[in-house]
């Protein structure tokens, strides 16, 4: 996520807005936000502690808040919203797009929705009440009702002056989808053809049907899945009877594709994706305390295994010196295999059709790298222990973890997916628990065997 | 990443394809294979071990071969192509859009590349070496020369006439741009707009010109964060003269954002975005033992910190059994900081201006979570090796942890960002580096001066 360029733009317009605020003259500060878009807002509003954002949020065009606030996470956007009146918001959210709406929807009082729905005519607060009605995550929930739909027995010339009749068409429109009388989905015609064609063509001879609507249940990943195998800007979302009940653009795609990413890299470390920067330490202690406390479960299982070789210990404690090597190493050579599948698993590449042969080829790059590794590591044992018994108990104990991180990265992540557990965010700890643990019992047993006896 | 529906999609294409190629027939699976975009295809034979990725790939339709070897990975484009002999290359890559083409240059052979600048027009080879000319991950490589262009002081009947002689429009084309006689960029008109207004209505009534072109040289992470802070599907790119070049599209923008994505979950483990699930064993260990010596590197530092405890040790061994815990927790602490705050970087949230707060806020939340982690491992230790003494000193050697974790998760990345080594791939190594040698340090100090003396 490392971004130069991202990072110096926001960060020139973080530093000029500290100095502005720190004159304490706000026209400056008023000037310069209202020249960012809405996303730029937003994201700026994340970069600031707590006091001056409050600050800042108050000096936004009430015209953007609305905006503002579907583009910030979870966390800041309820801190923002805890600080504006129930007559402010629904100003600031009243205009918004019906699926910017039903996207937020959650985060406002109640109190909010019912005045909005109020403010809406009959035909606006019927396509919110049913976008709501899907479960988020799925198409219904992301598509918006907003579409324009054309017949398919009339011609270019007819849907042109409709069109100029209409006026302006909604953000990303490149397709007008054709319904039957009862509105179900039969195809789209793209805008490029429309203004490409002699305005006597008829409108069926357009018509491209090849690829059928999004089902309204589709979950939101397989929307996004979809819109990047076919490089859509826009999709129709349909009932199980094929009835159009609107469109998803590209724009909505490409925040999910985000979020997922943040979902990931942030769920590994056992964070939640909507963690503020600035959270208060109490919400922070609370996000982090129970993914400490599961890691803090696998390392006391990993001392009890220890615990059981006390007496070994006792007798050499070399063993004590080395033993963190050879579970840290098998730790990230577990961490890489499994970051593999867990890509895997995500485009649909592994299956039960190729594990076993992922497994063959993972098993012998591990005893590729556990002989590398492992001599390197006894070699080094020897020169400061002086024992090539010693070395040997490493170098071994090296190639069996290595083997066991292995079979952990192939075998667990498709074991949790099976079991319906999430392996980009449970794997690391039980990769990790499984080498830690393998680590110390095979390196200390060894040494019993061969050091003691 | 984990994603139940592509999952299932992909994951029953598979089971499809590997069944029929067990039959041996190969009717079955050309038709099935022929059924899918070039995405899919691309998507399904980097699933495919080599032997039967080399059988699916001489069924492939040639007319599709060109868009699935830009849909692979680099890994296993090469591997792809190192199966076709020049002709076939020739033919598959002839007919891509010039930036397609300009995106896999890299990996065809010079005399392919020769024989295909040869096979085109001069406007298009022109075109092709302009592209290639400019650096790789710049918005200059990743335009499309083929855009729609018309002038400011004509009408729309005009534009429509024009259209509809010069045919299909470039994909993607949601906005003509408007240019001077020199060719420099003026503005946009869209294609909404075009078919909303009366013919009469001149251009210059319509042009959008509050958004300015993109300069070539700018990165493409900068272009991503563009296209989704303004909703963009296409955008202008210019030179210094302000003269058009071409034109970015969205689909190359998801292409990068997915990109970056992979580049940080892989980089974190040490591991190249473009490597191949079934890659050679030998090119795997390649790419993997690197980093596996690094972390071996810190693995040695952190044991020669234990080394220096080794009378203590001997006189009581519990330390042995039970230091892997404050050095493992201490990583994961860290490691969540660090998420957090290399996302505050990609993001540019974090900087000079707010580091100072960051630094205090987590300082206070790993004093909380260490109390409250190391009063849980304090009591453990007292029932299991019954001495408070020993308690008192594994609770105190995990606050510590816990602070010097913080230090590290929000000091660190902001140091490799000013070193430009990228935090998102070299953080983890060296926050746990920290904690766990101060984590062996702090705890195997307090107990040498409290347990010893």
């Amino acid at each position: 996520m490392a971004d130069a360029s991202r990072h110096d733009r926001t960060a020139r317009q973080l530093r000029l807005l500290s100095d502005a605020l720190d004159t304490g003259r706000l026209g400056p500060v008023r000037r310069l936000i209202n020249t960012l878009s809405p996303a730029e807002i937003a994201n700026l509003l994340e970069s600031l502690p707590t006091p001056k954002r409050s600050l800042v949020w108050g000096l936004v065009d009430p015209e953007d808040d609305g905006e503002v606030l579907v583009h910030v996470g979870e966390d800041v956007r309820e801190s923002l919203i805890a600080e504006m009146d129930a007559d402010e918001l629904v100003a600031a959210v009243e205009d918004l797009d019906i699926d910017d709406l039903a996207d937020i929807a959650e985060d406002l009082p109640d109190q909010v929705i019912a005045e909005v729905l109020r403010s809406m005519d009959r035909e606006n607060r019927d396509r919110l009440e049913q976008v709501l009605s899907f479960p988020e995550g799925s198409a219904g929930r992301l598509m918006n009702p907003d579409v324009v739909t054309v017949r398919a027995d009339t011609t270019v010339d007819v849907v042109l002056r409709y069109l100029r009749l209409r006026g302006e068409l909604p953000d990303h429109t490149d397709y007008l989808f054709v319904v039957s009388r009862r509105h179900q989905y039969l195809g789209r015609v793209s805008l490029s053809s429309l203004l490409t064609h002699e305005t006597s063509t008829p409108i069926n001879e357009l018509i491209d049907d090849e690829q059928s609507a999004i089902p309204a249940g589709t979950s939101e990943r397989e929307v996004a899945n979809q819109f990047s195998d076919h490089d859509w800007v826009s999709a129709p979302v349909v009932d199980e009877s094929n009835i159009l009940l609107g469109r998803i653009t590209i724009d909505d795609v490409v925040d999910i594709i985000r979020e997922q990413a943040e979902h990931q890299a942030l769920g590994a470390a056992g964070l939640d994706e909507d963690e503020d920067l600035f959270s208060p330490v109490k919400r922070a202690v609370r996000g982090r305390v129970v993914w400490l406390g599961i890691n803090l479960f696998t390392a006391f299982l990993a001392a009890s295994v220890i615990g059981q070789f006390e007496v070994t210990l006792q007798k050499i404690v070399a063993l004590a010196v080395l033993m963190p090597i050879v579970a840290g190493i098998g730790g990230n050579a577990a961490v890489q295999v499994l970051t593999l599948m867990v890509r895997g698993l995500a485009l649909g590449q592994v299956g039960a059709s190729n594990a076993r042969i992922l497994l063959w080829k993972e098993i012998r790059v591990a005893l590729i790298n556990g002989l590398l590794i492992g001599g390197i590591v006894g070699v080094v044992a020897f020169v400061w222990f002086g024992s090539a018994m010693m070395s040997l108990v490493i170098a071994m104990a090296l190639v069996l973890n290595f083997c066991a991180a292995a079979a952990a990265g192939v075998l667990l992540p498709l074991t949790l997916k099976r079991m319906n557990i999430d392996p980009a965010v449970a794997g690391t700890v039980v990769v990790t628990a499984v080498t830690d643990i393998m680590g110390f019992f095979v390196f200390l047993g060894l040494a019993t065997v061969i050091l003691l006896h």
